[in-house]
């Protein structure tokens, strides 16, 4: 991936905490008078909304392998539409979920092959890869005490499901130390982002550096 | 593939007749006594149909991956839900296209990369393939000429689009000569489903000594 932008995603399971500590680094970085954007996984552009409402519809039963391949559709609809742009403009892209979401959910929770997974993602954005990944974890019930309103189809699996997605997660981490930093989701909020921060400000170096040369 | 069933697939651009004569041939079917469903590509079942309305919809405008991965994920619902468990009870399936028209359309005709369509082909659909591959050939002017209505997001492309789709179908067929059998399109609807008759006879035949015995 050669770009001269700054992608940073934030991944855990539903009610981690990941979608807060998004839109904390969006204000966060608004603030120091970065160019940044935020988006959501899956959405954010016309078509992968529509998308996105059939795979969060209550109503609908659905394969696994439909599942993976309505994900991957919408995220190579914004990949190649706002992602990708914006990064070759030098912006800053913070995803709330992106392809490790899919590796999590639909490889180690659906049970789907874990390199068919892999491969679908990398068909979806190409040579696409997030600098830096904040992985958000937190133990399963916290998380499903958390989630307010009504879960949507995703949201209403077992613990059993939700047990495997994290034990994904956590292998993905450790698989890819440099990009997937592990930050303790059973903190407080002020705590995370104090932490975040910390993270954050190493990267906001090396861009700065590059944006300031 | 190790089924019991028959599956039957009709392919070709727009305008080319396969519709019509998919029909003839499950009332052939139906009339001589056989065991046959027919299903349509993208749909068929409830999440497939909701595909299929983002797919063809004119308001919208999508990447190639995306559309790539949408048809694959309507196929990879109608294949686990209905084709696979049909031919495993070993009924004969007729299909208004399957992954032919990926290849031709979202490979040949927007110009992805082939072996990535033949990679995600094989993702949603595991290792079922057609025994009889029905591609009706015809002329890009006379294929616009039978379209009726409005055209949709997909009929709505140029000509030379259709030149490429269509030369892609040939391609497949020159490739697979054993399972995809060329009829000329420009015939008529009689003189067309006469031909298609004696190559599905002899289908049958194998298909009839199976289930005899």
């Amino acid at each position: 991936m050669n770009t001269r932008g700054l992608f940073i995603t934030f991944e855990g399971i539903d009610g981690c905490g990941k979608t807060t500590q998004a839109m904390l680094t969006f204000r966060y970085l608004i603030a120091r008078g970065y160019d940044v954007h935020i988006l959501r996984e899956p959405g954010s552009t016309e078509v992968a909304e529509r998308i996105r409402k059939i795979l969060l519809s209550n109503e609908v039963s659905m394969e696994s392998r439909t599942e993976l391949l309505l994900y991957e559709a919408a995220r190579a609809e914004i990949t190649i539409k706002e992602i990708t742009p914006l990064l070759e403009k030098g912006k800053i892209v913070l995803c709330d979920r992106f392809y490790d979401s899919t590796t999590a959910y639909q490889g180690y929770g659906r049970k789907l092959d874990i390199r068919m997974v892999r491969t679908v993602n990398r068909i979806a954005v190409g040579n696409i890869s997030p600098h830096l990944t904040f992985l958000f974890d937190i133990n399963i019930k916290a998380a499903q005490a958390r989630r307010k309103g009504k879960p949507d189809r995703l949201e209403s699996q077992s613990t059993a499901f939700f047990n495997r997605v994290r034990k994904g997660f956590l292998e993905i981490a450790r698989k890819e130390r440099r990009r997937v930093k592990v930050i303790d989701g059973n903190q407080s909020v002020d705590a995370i982002f104090e932490q975040l921060k910390k993270i954050l400000s190493r990267k906001l170096k090396t861009y700065d550096a590059l944006h300031t040369s």
